[in-house]
């Protein structure tokens, strides 16, 4: 396997930074300190146009004044100076670097212009870099700091990779703070070379990394992404958070990395397809990515609750059965174990609720001890952990009873040693969430976020961390991925198209539409083109009463709100009279589908739409005339394999509609799936279909069958 | 307007307790203790069988040694020595009581005695009271505070009430680090006397409450919380977070206050219908409750997003827009302005971005006053602000080009005086909200938290914040409200009620059902009962073709699976034959409906249901055979006037349809609307019925048109 060339650039055992100085209050200066402060094992080179030394270490005044040529060089310096000064180093034998720098794609064309030269000179060399316009990358285990912030405390285990500098860096207190502590973590920047997808590949084959979260937004190869993210899930979660889908965050997304943003609809779609778990917000990210790190997964999906609060033990409850995992009731034995430990308007049943009082050691150490290996649940929720931090709390009263004792004298009275109880969790291969209201004033929370037990400052956050494996256990539960094979390209088909194109037109009529979809199996209603009202008459009698008739020309969308439908058509006078009405509809001769009406209830739709970092999407859906108002849909990359086609199936809100219902068998779910597959594989054999409409697609039975359908090309001209 | 109980309770000149000691690790010493230490300024009187004084305070054997019967007794005592001591009180002249005391009506049947001996003798002396099993009050103005946690910091802008003590007590340092001050908090407990609704009342009334908000897992009387939230609401925002809607939260509710939940789609509609922000985790209750409290009403839309740095502005940029609120491109004329203070590689467009760096003036102070003094937004999002919380952070690697500098001396080198800072938010009328990844070590975050600005620790949750303040926008939009009146009783109706309940019916057939819509002004469509195939056939001739001919007979529902539905039928060949299939598949001479086809593609439902402390509920949504499977409904307390009614309309995912949707008209809002209004109505008019199910309503034309109905009734034996 190719080495990803990420992996040099985190563990460099050299590194030159171009535009740190001895001034302490430039940006420049705070991450080359950064690098050396903490501890970076290897070489450290700065180059300065004039300083003998840069904080006690000596500059060089070029690239070629440096003993060796450094594994990995760092740029702070403004804009129009790094072009030159990589090529130099391109030269002398570095080839990998980090462009910090803003300035370029986005500001605009001339910054473009700039990035496209800085491009051009690094792959010359075979220089791969990160940025421009970022801010560098974390690597706690080598340790390697190129960032503002300090990085403290112990290795971590989230990898992160963003498009925003400030969540690897002006975070990172932020996180030490809340016991979050990063493995790897990687700013992409305007990604000009080295993207978001490389980090994710870095990141998933970092053994240090046991989770990684990813802020994006908006990828410049969703299909690439897609590949990677697939192996990534299968071995490690990953969450994800997205902020391009409306108007403002693309046009800010824009403004910030000059990201190319796309539809809500297709992240959304794509993220189901990864197996990524997707968040709305940074600190979700954080939390939830955190939890997902550090905790053992999920094996089964009861949880207990354990707390001294019932409004936060009901919260709990309540989010996490919300979403989907069992909070059950437990057996009377256990129930009776737990009640020895509790006040008698405690509450056993789960949530346990010890309520309130000082004495920790039932909450912290005897239940849930009880409760892990109780064999009873899969995973804990406990709020209200708490010593030092509450003490402190009330010190402020009860001081004068204690004779004017201050508050940390009052609060390291009740200190217990905690190793008993930090050891519970530890004996037990179940996750843990906690939450409090305490921060790291308090012992317990200290203790835990040390020991990188995720501690959440909400009951529902901590309930939702737990959702949070639940969802990558959803995940893990799917068949291994095989990838979907293409069919050969169907000669008929790329004639129909060609014809279409030579004649100047970029949409196909129904009948030939179909006649494209049954080129690849598609199933669509028996059928007959005619042009006279004769021949119409013949075809009704051949394929049988009730029949559709329908105007068939490229010319004419909405079909039915032009009258160029008659529905239920049951004899003769009514195949005539439809000829008729429809050619006085259309203001001309136009050819007469004439098609075996297709009854039954469920009208489904699917298709494909193209988005210029997606490549062609399916889209599955609720149809009929009323699909626009019911926005029931959903979308993934093609080309889909089966299991992801019956994966979409199962991802519309109406989806009960394809099981037995009322009366009507199951839909057969194959036959559906293999329709999607189809329009898939379909835009990806003939790149010049630029959109696919098959709506309604009728269940007859258990059976989909297309009803009408319609194909748009990208004409030449439409594409220039 | 009669004085709500809570009025005194709150603001007593003088308080009992009853079960606080001079034992300091006690709750109720504790909870004593917080009266006396924050400052209450009314007589204070411990009860205490043998200490002479309790903390300093002359103590009595019991309330006849008092000198004076206190305004307000707090209990905090064992549940079984409640009772009796209230007597004594309720002798010598106290009104209102606190009852902390927990192992009541939470704890089975035995305690759930004791709450209603408790209860009677309150009632007997007029004694009002909060509890049992509750946490108390906080009354910031006074002050009051008689919670374990001190309450410290400037009285607040915040009203609470809380079905959690939690919520009131345990956060309230959680709650001063945040910077969010309760103006006054009531936890109800139990509720045998004093509930959430009076508490809501109370506050609503309140001058110093701002805004309100509801920490709810249960409901004793919606329609009554109803009525009390509408007022308050056309005055002030509330915000709630309700937690019963799933089985382990209702579960928990019962067993933590013994709360009656019920289904979270009637709590939904009952938010909504009351005007109440709904929120999903404490933090945002808090948060946003905060925020709204806190900054001014936002007067439109357009918010302007200040940050300096990119991911946080693309965050907030896009959370304000999904949530309804713009993030409009700013004008060429301010761009300019803003230009001039920003970096080359910033941006002015909206999110303005300063990008890093050191000094806070350009995004602290000229930028906020610039934006909010142009006339272009409605609110402002600001993300970055911070000051020593950075320096701190970075302190230890630059400590030693500092000559060994201490953190704190480090930062203080960079402070300002941020008068010029702080008063730039309070010149303009416009809301603000901040998001920063440091807390109060930050000086910027301290002083905005001191000073009342809702400072999050995260970019979206300041985005959602401003979203809350349109969320209530929306509801002060709405027309002020008209009590809906109910019309009289019909006779028929009861009549035909009652008949059925006489022969022992509890389900009317579809064609008494439609009666008795008819009775109401519902339109059916128009149909003939017949019972013979001669009736039938001449019942057809005078309707006029085509027809739905269905099978009428209660005994059975789901006409449809059991072939009891003949529809297009369209001529007498076919009314026979559907009136000979139809006998045979019901196994026995039934009475034949036969209707005019209503011809229409969509189709809607109306109905209603009951639950035990909501009485009837409205419900709207899509429906036809589909209808289980759409799941898109929505649901509101009978009675319903004609705009919440309509609104009801817009509160489905497919409300498009009811617009002009793809050639057919836009459906008669006002027809509609009385549908709904009229079955509200019908159960509120006669009680025996429990359900009522019109599906489909069809739309003919623009015409609402009930096709088929069903009416539920309660037998007297089932409603025992």
């Amino acid at each position: 396997m190719k080495k990803n060339p990420l992996q040099l650039l985190l563990n460099p055992s050299s590194i030159a930074t171009v535009g740190a100085s001895n001034n302490p209050l430039k940006m420049g200066t705070i991450q080359a300190l950064s690098i050396v402060k903490d501890g970076f094992p290897g070489q450290f080179y700065p180059i300065h146009p004039t300083e003998e030394k840069v904080f006690g270490y000596k500059a060089y005044r070029s690239a070629y004044d440096l003993p060796e040529a450094p594994d990995l060089v760092m740029f702070v310096l403004p804009a129009p100076l790094v072009v030159k000064i990589m090529e130099d180093f391109g030269r002398i034998g570095t080839r990998r670097a980090i462009v910090i720098t803003a300035g370029f794609r986005e500001v605009g064309s001339e910054g473009k212009r700039l990035e496209e030269q800085l491009t051009e000179v690094a792959a010359s060399y075979g220089i791969r870099f990160l940025g421009p316009n970022c801010m560098g990358i974390v690597n706690s285990e080598l340790p390697l700091n190129v960032t503002v912030c300090p990085l403290s405390g112990k290795p971590g285990l989230l990898g992160m990779a963003s498009q925003s500098g400030t969540y690897i860096t002006q975070t990172l207190p932020y996180l030490q703070q809340r016991g979050i502590r990063l493995a790897k973590a990687i700013s992409v920047g305007n990604e000009a070379d080295l993207d978001l997808t490389d980090a994710l590949e870095y990141l998933g084959s970092d053994q240090q990394c046991k989770a990684i979260a990813l802020y994006i937004e908006g990828l410049k190869n969703a299909g690439r992404f897609l590949d990677v993210a697939r192996k990534v899930t299968a071995q490690k979660p990953v969450i994800a958070q997205y902020v391009g889908g409306s108007d403002a965050g693309a046009r800010a997304g824009s403004s910030h990395t000059g990201a190319l943003a796309g539809p809500d609809y297709l992240y959304d779609g794509l993220f189901k397809q990864a197996g990524i778990i997707r968040v709305d917000s940074v600190e979700e990210l954080y939390n939830q990515g955190w939890m997902l790190a550090s905790q053992p997964p999920l094996k089964g999906s009861r949880i207990a609750v354990l707390t001294n609060s019932g409004g936060p033990g009901t919260a709990i409850s309540h989010t996490c059965n919300a979403g989907g995992l069992e909070v059950p009731t437990f057996s009377e034995k256990l129930q009776a174990e737990i009640r020895q430990y509790l006040p008698p308007h405690g509450a056993a049943g789960n949530p346990v609720d010890l309520t309130f009082h000082l004495d920790a050691e039932a909450i912290t150490t005897i239940l849930p001890d009880l409760l892990l290996r109780s064999g009873e649940i899969d995973g804990l929720v406990v709020h209200g952990l708490m010593g030092t931090g509450f003490l402190k709390a009330i010190h402020p009263h009860l001081q004068e009873l204690f004779a004017g004792i201050s508050a940390d004298d009052f609060s390291s009275q009740f200190k217990r040693d905690l190793s008993a109880t930090l050891s519970v969790f530890d004996r037990y291969d179940l996750p843990v969430a906690l939450s409090s209201f305490f921060g790291r004033e308090d012992n317990f929370t200290d203790a835990y976020r040390e020991m990188g037990v995720p501690v959440l400052d909400g009951p529902e956050k901590a309930a939702r961390s737990m959702l949070a494996l639940h969802r990558y256990r959803m995940v893990r539960q799917r068949a291994e991925y095989q990838p979907a094979t293409l069919p050969p390209v169907s000669v008929g088909a790329s004639q129909l198209i060609k014809r279409a194109l030579t004649e100047g037109r970029s949409v196909l009529d129904e009948y030939e539409s179909k006649q494209l979809l049954a080129a690849y199996g598609v199933p669509a209603v028996q059928e007959i083109l005619t042009h006279s009202e004769k021949e119409a008459v013949e075809a009704a009698a051949a394929i049988g009463y009730p029949l559709a008739i329908k105007g068939c020309s490229a010319k004419f969308a909405h079909k039915t709100e032009k009258g160029l439908i008659h529905l239920n058509v049951i004899n003769e006078e009514g195949v005539r009279e439809s000829y008729r009405s429809v050619m006085k509809a259309a203001g001309e001769e136009i050819p007469l589908l004439v098609s075996k009406m297709v009854t039954g209830s469920r009208e489904l739709m699917s298709g494909v739409v193209r988005h210029s970092s997606f490549g062609p999407c399916v889209l599955f859906g609720l149809g009929g005339i009323m699909a626009e108002a019911f926005k029931d849909r959903t979308f993934r990359l093609a080309p889909l394999n089966e299991a992801e086609a019956i994966e979409m199936l199962q991802d519309i809100r109406a989806k009960e509609l394809l099981g037995p219902y009322r009366g009507m068998p199951a839909v057969d779910q194959g036959k559906m799936a293999a329709v999607l597959q189809a329009v898939g594989n379909l835009a990806l054999l003939h790149q010049e279909i630029s959109e696919i409409d098959l709506n309604p697609v009728m269940i007859s039975g258990s059976n989909p069958v297309v009803v009408d359908a319609l194909v748009v090309l990208s004409c030449p001209a439409d594409v220039s």
